[in-house]
């Protein structure tokens, strides 16, 4: 069964096939650090951390490169966002970008993301970008003008291939602020000449200045994964210009194509509009995450195909969480029933027959997760599976013919799809570690109440005995003046 | 009461006088990140971490820059460490800087020191590096031979200030290797001619190399801290060539003082030998974590003065634990006591003039506390006062004169200094919030199997009061043909 995957630079489905033997590359658009994330930023990064997993669990070995954008770039009101955050928290703009970088990887760790195999940061490789600009000057993709540099759009012939814009159709001055040093109002900058105070810069042979936003994804992607690589991500809204600039510089630098495929991911909306900082109608992850839990987050998106776009309401993540919920308890209790098995013997068992027909069954849930997941990545179809299957193996249990061989394949398909691959099902031990201090200290406290009780019946062997009890299991009880206190032994 | 520190430049204590009012600027030489970090690193970053908790403690808001080394420099062997890595991991050179970043920061997190505000990558500021180079070839510090530059250190009078070395000491071909190139046996590089098929390498005014080891550390200080700064920290081994260097490029390009105290510290030693990768005689954080509390590896490493060697061997390390124990369980009852004080009232209150004692008592440990830290940081000395109050606070509660005041004043003492400057003390949340599961499972067991004795011994009322508690616990139990089994509740 191979994997299919829209292309949005052929607007079609096509079988995915990696330069590699075994090796995919792939590159995804990372976040600006200058603020925490918010859940349009989950959207895309949970719906590419499904991708690789899902790629990783078809045997492929992917090498994942996403970026970290912390030079800033423009905001509409023409101000520098990492500026913008570092005088808003009066400190050095480098602070703000520690900050929000550990902020990020926080919320992605939080969420269950899968970290990148490599996270370069647009600051760390301002060499390479300064070689790409001279290389696109010496090709005459570029020319320079008082020391900014900027990309010759009429050069590029295929420009707007990705986005299907036509230059012609471009008018000047309407959605794109015209620079009088530009030769052609699309033209854009790969170089900008630094104010005379701008904190963020660099020398060049252009003198002082930063670069462009778009080149720094030219730049590092060529670096760490080729001229030439698989997979480019990254959220549909930056198709123009960021991910059309892209192209045009990293193909007339290099000469090659670029990336084979590109996945772009539907945005994330609120009441039909836009989650975004600037609108400010949006949720953060961390807000998020006090409210729900990672795998109701996660359910949320994968309910909704990846390029699609999603609305988030509380109604929706609501029944996010009781769907997670239905699947982490069935996996629960077939987990629990496998437990009783091996303690117990199996039971009342299931007849060979039927013990068959329901391991086919479950087999056949797994065909339709693989199916669905190898059809562009489809999570909705595949999440089906998992729902559909756990209302039969819940019933099996229920009536008993759940045998051994049932709950291991039943398992091992919430292990590895619902927990590898979507990240949604707990795992046993994940779960089990999640011990609850303040349960543990109602159930103690509910312990020594129960001690007090049989004393004060003057039942001193089962006061002794829950003593006894709690000592074996480290908790040792303290009668002083004022009552029972206990401390845990180390 | 004033802070003094010794000064590794002066090789005296002086009284410390930051550059700017309220904010000192400091910086560490941090980890070469190419495999996981051992014990060394530890006592060097829990030791810095300390003193930024002490003079953030003191009021001072610090800057603390530290650095990560991910372009590699030379092994003994003539290898680079990153690229050693990569090879041996079979992976990208970035990856392995990825992978062991990430891991010094989770050690760093698992022992409870404080992240740095910026950690500049050496990879991330080569254009930095260049720059400060220019400056030492135009000022004559410097020459460039085949597309290398060296630092001509006959130019730089004060030469081996820090370390006390003296040029005409330093014989050639001895401890160092002789390069035709340079002028001087003692020259070093500032950068390097990469060879052909040398990973990591960036375009240069003299062509394509890398940067020498030292540089980085000149370069990023300058860009985050200023050309002069406070405080300069690194371990003792690293006192030469690598400080010396820095001094020497900083100050001969700045035209300013670099660092105005040093601060080394001590080498961490087994059976007398340094503990080190390379000798093979290393522990790493992370197996440390696994038989170690983080408090007790912190506790070690401040029971001697953070510039003295230590001695790591297994016994040290169990007395850690004993000492880390002694305070934290003595921290425990203060914070028990308090509860119960809030709870029951004062009980057999202690009269106002032993109270007063008491509160008198923890005021001068407070102060002795105060007084070894304000003199070079002298943790071993502070711990002495948090032990010997521990005792006096231990007996106060045993004979009951512990008033609520001299509960708060000691709980103040255990959760400020044992807890926010030294971190050892942990905090009454955060022991409270390391519930454990395996004891939760222990205890709910202990719960149903007292469920079922009830039920065998017809004492319905018993049985049914357990089941009902702890479903307002949020515990819920299931009764099945093979046993009672639970799981928990939303």
């Amino acid at each position: 069964m191979s994997l299919t995957i829209y292309n949005v630079l052929s607007r079609d489905k096509e079988v995915f096939k990696p330069i590699h033997k075994e090796l995919v590359t792939m590159y995804v658009c990372g976040p600006t650090v200058y603020d925490n994330s918010h859940l349009g930023h989950a959207k895309t990064y949970v719906s590419f951390d499904v991708v690789v997993r899902w790629l990783r669990y078809s045997g492929y070995k992917v090498r994942y490169v996403q970026n970290i954008t912390d030079v800033g770039h423009l905001l509409d009101d023409g101000e520098d966002r990492i500026l913008k955050g570092a005088r808003r928290e009066r400190v050095e703009p480098m602070e703000i970008v520690e900050r929000y970088m550990r902020s990020y990887f926080e919320d992605m760790d939080a969420l269950g993301v899968t970290r990148p195999d490599i996270s370069p940061r647009a600051s760390a490789h301002i060499p390479e970008q300064i070689e790409m600009i001279q290389e696109l000057l010496a090709k005459g993709f570029a020319y320079e003008v008082n020391g900014s540099v900027y990309y010759s759009v009429e050069r590029f012939q295929e420009y707007g291939k990705l986005s299907g814009r036509r230059i012609e159709e471009m008018e000047a001055g309407k959605r794109v602020a015209v620079r009088d040093e530009k030769r052609h109002p699309m033209d854009f900058a790969l170089w900008i000449k630094a104010p005379e105070n701008h904190v963020l810069q660099w020398p060049s042979p252009w003198g002082r200045g930063y670069p462009g936003w778009h080149i720094e994804c030219s730049a590092m992607s060529t670096k760490y994964l080729g001229a030439n690589f698989d997979i480019h991500g990254g959220g549909v809204d930056n198709i123009f210009p960021h991910n059309e600039c892209e192209i045009a510089q990293s193909e007339a630098a290099n000469g090659v194509p670029f990336a084979n495929y590109w996945m772009l991911t539907g945005t994330l909306l609120v009441n039909g509009v836009k989650m975004s900082k600037s609108l400010g109608n949006f949720v953060t992850i961390k807000e998020a995450l006090r409210q729900y839990k990672p795998e109701a987050l996660r359910l949320f998106i994968l309910s909704g195909l990846y390029r699609s776009p999603a609305d988030y309401s509380a109604a929706a993540l609501d029944a996010a969480t009781k769907g997670a919920e239905r699947i982490n308890i069935a996996a629960q209790r077939v987990r629990d029933a496998l437990h009783l098995t091996a303690l117990n013997g199996p039971g009342n068992a299931a007849d060979d027959a039927t013990s068959g027909r329901l391991v086919d069954l479950i087999d056949q849930y797994r065909m339709r997760f693989t199916s669905a997941m190898n059809d562009d990545f489809n999570a909705p179809l595949a999440l089906s599976a998992l729902f559909d299957m756990s209302k039969d193996i819940n019933a099996a249990i229920d009536d008993g013919t759940a045998s051994q061989i049932v709950l291991e394949h039943a398992a091992a398909v919430y292990s590895e799809l619902g927990g590898d691959v979507l990240g949604i099902v707990r795992a046993g031990k994940a779960a089990a570690d999640a011990g609850s201090a303040e349960r543990e200290r109602r159930l103690i406290q509910m312990l020594i109440d129960m001690r007090l009780e049989a004393r004060k019946a003057k039942d001193y062997a089962r006061a002794d005995a829950i003593r006894n009890q709690l000592a074996e299991i480290g908790i040792l009880l303290e009668d002083g003046p004022k009552g029972t206190t206990y401390r845990l032994r180390d």
